[in-house]
């Protein structure tokens, strides 16, 4: 936890804005030959050597004086800030206004587009910047499917494992290899404490499920739940910090008995509690009746919707059913709710869903909830690979978000069987880059390819430590290339364990090109000029360049 | 190696045909409750309890009375069978004269279809049933995409590293987890000896590169190849009983200047040695111009072709270039040549290609190669990834299988970096077999979701000993389960750690469900009434059917 460096070939900089504040931190990758590649970073002030972190005087509140100089807070009766009297703080609210917002400005250098692009965006519902305002300590980001394609790791003990300490260091983990939004889904002892541990820590928007934290304020029996408790639940959270709430609104009544013949039920945590007081109940929800009330506690703090998908469906079996899609249209009458208090919405979705189905998925999301940003649990893309579930949901990932998913909710190898450790962690925030990345370079995200690019060219030229440092993961792919060939010289060998010197198909394709180079040719016209000689003389000159072992 | 033992709850089962010896190797998987499922199984006798391995014997010659029978073979001067004069012994050779050989048949139990069906698909050049009359010890398979989607496990040890035994036990190894195929892509000393050892002990296809070989015959000098020290190599191996041969064919003086832009120009280690062959004498390979020749050989033995896609991208700025397709258009030429004689053809394709060009890809080559059974490299959807590329390729692996690949040759965590180790091709092969699954689902095939219905409902009804027996690693799924509760009360429990007792949605929908069924109601009747008293009822009888710690 707050591990300073960062690779050794990585430079924290930072890009300013017009505003006081706006700095924007970028990780520069230095590079033997060509300048360096700056990628964006999510890590936060613990990669910055000049930051010292102490985790118990937490980040500092890079955003305080943004919030505060808009004149539209107050000093809530908890600790926190809220909403003057019949204020709006939410960036929707700014945005619709037509003002750029610092958060704006710092969104627009991070993603390399205009503050204008950015505001009409956000204004348009099209795009949500989660910004609570008491969540200073987040550096801003934004979630739209104009923008990089996002991935949010979830972390939170459970009655059964872990600790607070054990969850604040997976968060800082998460977001070193490229969390862009860390949910806590803590539903054991000590949700608030642990809870305030991760927001005063985190550099990126901290998500949750506030109906967890009710749930267990009546001693985890569903049916016990009331309005009241989860409304103070919301404040206490939205006043903590909290930047965007999971609310399972749609899980209507009507919706239950549709999930009735599916092999798998109902898998969401907070959709099975709801539909659970339901039916105890025989009354719809309060989630859904009381959907104004929470659209003003949410506008009171910029805290965004994630409107959950507590219909999803749990096995490819159930994919793509009536309940799913049920819920689906619900999510998107409230989302025109929520707009009309200037709050900002994120649809979830898919979970397991065969490849043929995911596109169907995406349309349908765009459709009906008037292109509010999706965000979506992986899709798996089979049920039959507990243990490698990052891997079976990074190809529905990275599907949906070619296809236009603003936001990937990692899956980690542990999925389906327990909590996930350190390890899995990392696991699941490499599988969700990648497939973040895939479907960046497929949508022809400008910038994207420049990343591949940069890497394929040191292969090909054989900078080794470039490749490395360049990699997703520079640590594994080091240790990786290692194994075999331990030695300095082989960082420097034009060859790997893989091939080995004689059938290194990069170097015969230099040695071609530099023999066309050494002559003052190029090769495409040494060849289309169709002179033997030239290959006799090719032949001649002695084509290895490389004396192998 | 020749672990005797498969997984506890697996059983070896046997499917019979008409025809002596036709005895189908199937994995019964035995489950608490429901009926045994049973798998398509690659790991030959090894998994068979009443087998004794013993790797200096090899296994059993299961096809040679097969071969023998038919009457069309005769001792080679080398050790093996060869075509009498005049006869061709292919499997595409006796489907075109209507037979269905006891392969065919062995195919058809062993895919659920039938023989006739198997018969017409090889005819017509669509699947090929790659079955060297040399290697009698495999077990017949088939390849062609109105079959499961299969998978190759790339092994071979280099120059640089690795010994005969780790590479023999690398192939059991990889058959163990489900590769369909294994090819040797040894390049070091002693590829006549491994190949050997790999053949004797194989129960799947042997696929091989014969032009490494051949370069090692000519001390690595690309420039100093000949045909006839090619062809001496290909009946070598043929003799051997290599099942399918990669021949880069393909690779034409004419577009080795097409990859000069490229930003990774030539990565084929085939492709490379020919255009450096090409370059160096100013002709056009010999692979192409003494392809009639080549094809002769091939129908001898009931080798098949692998058509090598010489100028595959190598990074993803190189995808679906004029290089690239050129060759493709080439490939289909060289199939209908092929069919001529009644050789058995795939075509090779992929390599780097992001998610937006992968369907180009597939139309294509069933257009220029006239439906030939499409054989990819992953594809890899970014580069970024090194470390990773089983995960940024079974992406790609998946999408393409789903459109249409018959057989998806994996690429392990070590792509790029070294040699795979045990772990790495069980990783490779975990990956793709994910990929192939996921894409036989998406593609409808009959019986795929069965695999995928069958764990979950395990995992529904928390039989948690059949959802890991069921899982394609059960032994990553049970140890990631125990390593949070290892009590084997927890197996039987009906929650995990991930959520917890009260959180656990599964139990929760089974609380709601049982609640009806007690109440001889199905929930939807008992909803669609409408009866606020159901809802008390549920209320007072206690919806807490399970007691939290």
């Amino acid at each position: 936890m707050g591990e300073k460096s960062t690779e050794p070939a990585s430079r924290k900089v930072y890009l300013s804005g017009t505003r006081p504040g706006v700095r924007v931190p970028m990780r520069g990758i230095l590079l033997k030959s060509d300048p360096p590649l700056r990628l964006y970073d999510t890590s936060g002030p613990y990669t910055d050597p000049a930051f010292t972190p102490d985790l118990k005087f937490g980040l500092p509140p890079l955003r305080k004086q943004w919030i505060l100089s808009r004149g539209d807070v107050e000093a809530s009766p908890g600790r926190g800030l809220r909403a003057r009297p019949g204020k709006t703080v939410t960036q929707m609210h700014y945005a619709r206004r037509g003002e750029i917002t610092p958060e704006m400005e710092f969104v627009a250098l991070r993603e390399g587009v205009s503050p204008e692009f950015v505001r009409d965006e956000v204004a348009r519902g099209r795009a949500i910047l989660p910004a609570n305002i008491n969540h200073p300590e987040s550096e801003p980001m934004i979630i739209g499917r104009n923008f990089l394609v996002k991935i949010n790791a979830n972390i939170g003990n459970s009655a059964v494992s872990s600790s607070i300490d054990e969850e604040v260091e997976k968060m800082t983990w998460a977001t070193r290899w490229g969390a862009d939004t860390v949910m806590d889904l803590s539903t054991g002892k000590n949700i608030h404490e642990t809870r305030e541990w991760i927001l005063r820590n985190s550099p990126v928007p901290i998500g949750a499920v506030p109906i967890y934290q009710a749930l267990e304020k009546v001693g985890g029996k569903a049916e016990e739940l009331t309005w009241e408790i989860y409304r103070d639940t919301l404040i206490e959270q939205a006043e903590q910090g909290v930047d965007y709430f999971t609310i399972h609104s749609g899980v209507l009544l009507r919706y239950i008995p549709l999930t009735a013949r599916r092999v798998t039920g109902i898998v969401s945590r907070g959709g099975s509690i709801m539909a659970k007081w339901c039916l105890a109940h025989h009354q719809e929800s309060f989630l859904y009746t009381r959907f104004r009330e929470i659209c003003e506690i949410m506008a009171a703090y910029d805290v965004a919707f994630s409107l959950g998908d507590g219909l999803r469906p749990g096995s490819i079996a159930d994919a793509n059913d009536e309940a799913q899609f049920a819920e689906l249209d619900t999510l998107g009458e409230l989302t025109k709710i929520a707009w009309e208090y200037d709050c900002q919405v994120m649809i979830e979705g898919p979970g397991h869903v065969p490849m043929h189905l995911i596109k169907e998925n995406m349309d349908r999301e765009l459709a009906v909830c008037h292109e509010a940003p999706f965000y979506t649990l992986g899709p798996l893309t089979t049920d039959i690979a507990p243990g490698y579930d990052h891997i079976t949901s990074a190809i529905g990932a990275a599907m949906i978000g070619w296809f236009g998913t603003a936001m990937l909710c990692y899956v980690t190898p542990k999925e389906h069987l327990g909590l996930p450790n350190k390890k899995d962690v990392k696991d699941g925030v490499i599988a969700y880059k990648i497939a973040a990345h895939a479907a960046d370079v497929a949508k022809g995200h400008p910038g994207a390819r420049e990343w591949d690019e940069a890497l394929s060219k040191a292969r090909f030229e054989f900078r080794w430590e470039d490749q490395f440092n360049l990699s997703l993961d520079p640590e594994t792919a080091r240790a990786f290339h290692d194994e075999t060939l331990p030695a300095e010289g082989a960082k420097t060998a034009h060859f790997c364990s893989m091939c080995g010197p004689h059938f290194c198909s990069m170097k015969i394709t230099q040695d071609v090109r530099e023999y066309a180079a050494t002559h003052g040719l190029d090769e495409t016209e040494a060849l289309q000029k169709g002179l033997a000689e030239k290959a006799e003389e090719f032949k001649r000159s002695g084509a290895e360049i490389y004396v192998a072992d």
